[in-house]
């Protein structure tokens, strides 16, 4: 055992997601003290806070789910978190997963995260924005990421540090690196949908399924119908 | 009537302060359609918000009150929303004043108020930064602000722009301008204790009784006492 008062401490966004779990690993092989937080923000997939909470009562690290659903009339304008707007049901385009955009969300969890942070004494923030996320989500692209450690190094007396791993990796090198570290995703859920099985359809399975596709395995979670290729994009 | 389809938005943060009822009617000044923000954050002044809600209906502008409690394990820390800490009853320094700091309010706050801005179409979001505050608070200072419009301009499709336009100002020039625009601070709230009467001993009442001794006025608020000089910085 490590002693607690020595051993850093990160503080990493964990959605229950494929990505933020490797990312959550990637943290812990890093030698931090993992915070992991969650965030209710109104999403229609709450199936990924359980699978969040399964995760970090199994890994024994602290785990805060952080209610800010009241915030929902602010940034409500979103087929994920307005459940009688119509979910995008195919392969992740501009045109499409616009509407998938919560304003803001990136900004407002890592700001909160990072109060977190300072807060118990952490440098650094881990969050799982990734390459395949920056033609989609203007807060998941790398300038966004520099200017917002620009401004974490100085907000606070402490500075604190915004650590995205797979910045430059898509998917399937997420899911390479997840494997190498023996990660079951039989623990993560990805769906936007989030009814009892994944849906297969919507961007978001649609490009774990490629991931798993691309490295010729078969995803352990059970799905409602896989989508059968990476080009198929067109379904209902 | 201007037309409200062609009028611009702004987004202001308004605490129910002097310092953001002087901001909000600053925005109004500059021909915006405002939408008023007030945050409950778990702050033992919670009166600040009645006097935001008078002023906004008084005003017939928009405003929401958005209960951000939840977060309050998350920044926790602070002699401003524990109230079993003691609030120092003194001048602001660097020394005292470190104990009202809530970590990472600024940051959290803004990133809220450009989702909404995003959220309801305006590209400008209002905030009260002041002079005063930067040598004790760091997200209060210029650098602070600049690297949060960096962020802020490509966070999101559309650029939002942070305004404060006291961030070189002391707090009595910003009353100087707020009589020039006939504002009743009356109608504002600023003791950091939220009793009954302001308590004139914190370090927020001695800032604003100071501004009102600078400009030869008398604060129209009442006071259990009223510290008697900007130098007696000591009591208790």
């Amino acid at each position: 055992m490590t002693q607690p008062s020595t051993t850093p401490r990160a503080v990493v966004i964990y959605s229950g997601g494929m990505d933020s779990l490797t990312v959550l690993h990637n943290a812990l092989e890093a030698g931090f003290e993992v915070h992991a937080l969650s965030f209710h923000y109104g999403q229609r997939h709450a199936r990924e806070l359980d699978a969040a909470r399964r995760v970090c009562e199994q890994l024994n690290i602290a785990h805060q789910v952080i209610d800010i659903r009241a915030i929902h009339s602010l940034i409500g304008n979103s087929a994920l978190t307005d459940s009688e707007r119509e979910m995008p049901r195919a392969d992740y385009a501009e045109d499409n997963m616009q509407d998938t955009v919560v304003p803001n969300r990136n900004m407002i969890l890592l700001s909160l995260a990072i109060g977190h942070a300072v807060n118990t004494g952490a440098r650094v923030c881990y969050y799982g924005a990734h390459g395949g996320d920056h033609a989609i989500y203007p807060d998941c692209r790398p300038e966004f990421v520099e200017r917002m450690n620009d401004v974490a190094a100085i907000a606070n007396y402490e500075p604190v540090e915004v650590r995205t791993p797979w910045l430059h990796a898509d998917k399937s090198d997420i899911l390479a690196d997840g494997v190498r570290m023996g990660i079951d995703y039989a623990a993560s859920w990805t769906c936007y949908i989030g009814d009892e099985l994944a849906c297969g359809e919507c961007g978001s399975c649609r490009e774990r399924l490629k991931a798993f596709q691309a490295l010729g395995m078969t995803d352990p979670l059970p799905y409602r119908q896989r989508t059968p290729s990476a080009t198929d994009s067109q379904t209902d």
